[in-house]
């Protein structure tokens, strides 16, 4: 049966379609520049066929109608009645979402309810599941939450040590992000290491333009490196992760900048590899830089392993007992042989051993760790929408 | 030789006097309340004679005044002239003072001229130096700086990863504090250990009501969880320690604060042990609620001692190699068994074997760890006025 993934961001709209429970891969596609006339529309296919075309798209509903027509044209699917569910990635679901939930119009008024969580995504996703309700009257639809790994956090892990006040009345909490990814790979490592789900101690490491730590006992989640929002934990493309929040009045003060959400968009924006290496916030712009001796690439270079080694220390400390393996994800995680090789050598004496043969891969599940290895390092590629095509197949009558 | 060592507050002024370099300690005492009509004058000296008076003590020069002229009436001293050096605690020495210094009438200015960085501090620590130098104009005056232990930091660690220009422009960065309680731990942890300082690889934990956590490899600090102020790091007393950043506008937005500056004297002087628990920011307060069952209390106790574990993890990764200690010190280091043993069984799986009984133990010298532990846990009770005073003493012509 034909299951819909769609991930909509406020200016793209990406969706595949996966056959289950074959889980094989019928076709994906991406709009870029949605909203605007010169959108681009990308579809893959069947035979490795593919279509690229620039027309105008100005709505998210003119999208999901241009989606589904060109479904039916180039024969993906006969009848769009095939597809018997949409699942839909959603970036926040607070605290009510604790795990993958079949849509209905309540469930879309709650999930609008958490825009101010976040801000440039769940009003969008809202949108999408009305316009899918509307198009596909017979699919079933499902809300696949970022946020819902994280709900097996303890207070203890997703409090602030600030007046509790904060969170009785505002849910000022921990939510982390990317738990798709991390749930993903966890059940990849799971099937690799031959042990259940439920028995697997990991750090899974999803590096990419946004990054996240997860520490993952007896198969939970237990902490993360994101926060209330996605700006906490390790260095990023463009954001900063942590920093001591006395910075924040100081610059305000140095720059003359009146408006607190102006620096914390300074925090998200301008910084991180970017505004360390003042190069670029795409990490191979910085190698190539670094490789043609810039000192400040350089620098974001190796405050970028510096971040990721630290959060590793305190997950592997968190953990109660010895992790049984890291797991490399994501855009960088995937094709970056330097990175894990810097992370893993400065892990070496906490039991991590990295074959460095092995670990000049890229994107392909494996084993990169040596076979002796205390802590094993794995190689797994992530893959949000199998993830949320597969917990859709899950939930349907 | 008599040395004084003076640490300085806006409201207190603690000193002590010290013979070198047998390292005696002749008396100590302390103005609290300095500035009020109902001032508070200890003294301890001799053997174990002690004067505790309230009386007026409006300026910090009148204090300077009656700390000497009691030093002569209770026969501490026949003559000041006998006190041949004054040491200063200074709480930031910014990016200048690398280590101790002698106090000439520049460096009084320079220091004053680092208020920005320490605004409670560096300005009456500064005017102290001016008053010693008017009352005992034949002592070598010496300033001690809380930061320059953190001089040896790498631009890796000292960095934040934010706009490369808020460093070269503003000087925001990681400054550490707590340096010189880091350093006398450290040495006598060598000591204990029988290595070299240069030789020694350490986790020293400085809990207090302030607290922080350092790194240290081969004798130099490598990394510390405060950061470019005291607010970074672990939980405190009163302060947060590290939070997501974007929690700042959020509640700012919620409580309809308007001014970024009330919201970070919020996260310092509200938040922490205090916050959490809605008790006290003094850790015995909350313990004891906690035994009574306050569930706020008990959250208060786990957070605590959470933080403190991802430090020392993210610290343990950090460094080269196997640290050879953990070192407890500060009020709560040196007087909280429990919080101890919390700490060191969450990092059992990593190599720290507390030793129950040897740990039930307080403001001792001594191993706390079992013969075995692959990693040692020390108690080493904080002295920052001795490492003044011997710090003063080597810097004497």
């Amino acid at each position: 049966m034909l299951i819909m993934a769609v991930n909509a961001g406020s200016s793209s709209l990406k969706w595949q379609i996966y056959d289950l429970p074959a889980q094989k891969q019928v076709a994906q596609g991406v709009i870029e520049r949605l909203g605007t006339e010169a959108a681009l529309f990308k579809v893959k296919f069947g035979d490795e066929q593919a279509i690229n075309k620039q027309e105008p798209i100005t709505s998210h509903e003119q999208a999901v109608i241009l989606i589904l027509t060109r479904l039916k044209e180039l024969k993906v699917v006969d009848h769009l009645a095939e597809i018997r569910a949409v699942g839909h990635r959603v970036v926040s679901g607070g605290e009510q979402f604790t795990e993958s939930t079949k849509i209905t119009p309540k469930v879309i008024q709650q999930i609008d309810g958490l825009s101010e969580l976040a801000p440039l995504h769940n009003h969008i996703e809202a949108y999408y599941m009305r316009v899918f309700a509307k198009l596909l009257p017979n699919a079933q639809q499902v809300a696949v939450f970022d946020t819902s790994f994280y709900s097996t956090l303890e207070p203890v892990n997703y409090l602030y040590p600030i007046d509790k006040r904060y969170y009785d009345d505002y849910q000022v909490r921990k939510y982390g992000a990317h738990g798709t990814s991390h749930r993903h790979v966890m059940q990849q490592a799971a099937n690799m290491l031959h042990k259940k789900v439920q028995d697997v101690n990991l750090i899974t490491l999803h590096l990419g333009s946004g990054a996240s730590i997860t520490a993952i006992a007896n198969g939970q989640a237990i902490d993360t490196s994101m926060g209330f929002t996605p700006l906490a934990g390790v260095m990023m493309g463009t954001r900063s992760g942590d920093v001591d929040p006395s910075i924040i009045p100081y610059i305000m003060k140095k720059e003359r900048i009146t408006d607190v959400a102006t620096m914390i968009q300074i925090l998200n924006q301008k910084s991180g590899l970017l505004g360390v290496s003042g190069v670029s916030n795409d990490k191979r712009d910085v190698d190539e830089a670094a490789e043609q001796g810039n000192q400040r690439a350089k620098l974001a270079q190796k405050m970028f392993v510096n971040r990721i080694v630290k959060y590793v220390g305190s997950y592997l400390a968190l953990l109660p007992k010895q992790a049984d393996a890291l797991v490399f994800t994501a855009g960088i995680g995937e094709n970056d042989p330097q990175l894990r090789a810097d992370v893993c050598v400065a892990l070496s004496h906490l039991g991590v051993e990295l074959d460095a043969t092995k670990n000049n891969v890229r994107g392909k599940e494996m084993f990169i760790s040596t076979a002796d290895s205390p802590i094993k390092v794995l190689l797994i590629p992530t893959n949000e929408e199998l993830m949320i095509a597969k917990d859709t197949y899950r939930l349907l009558d």
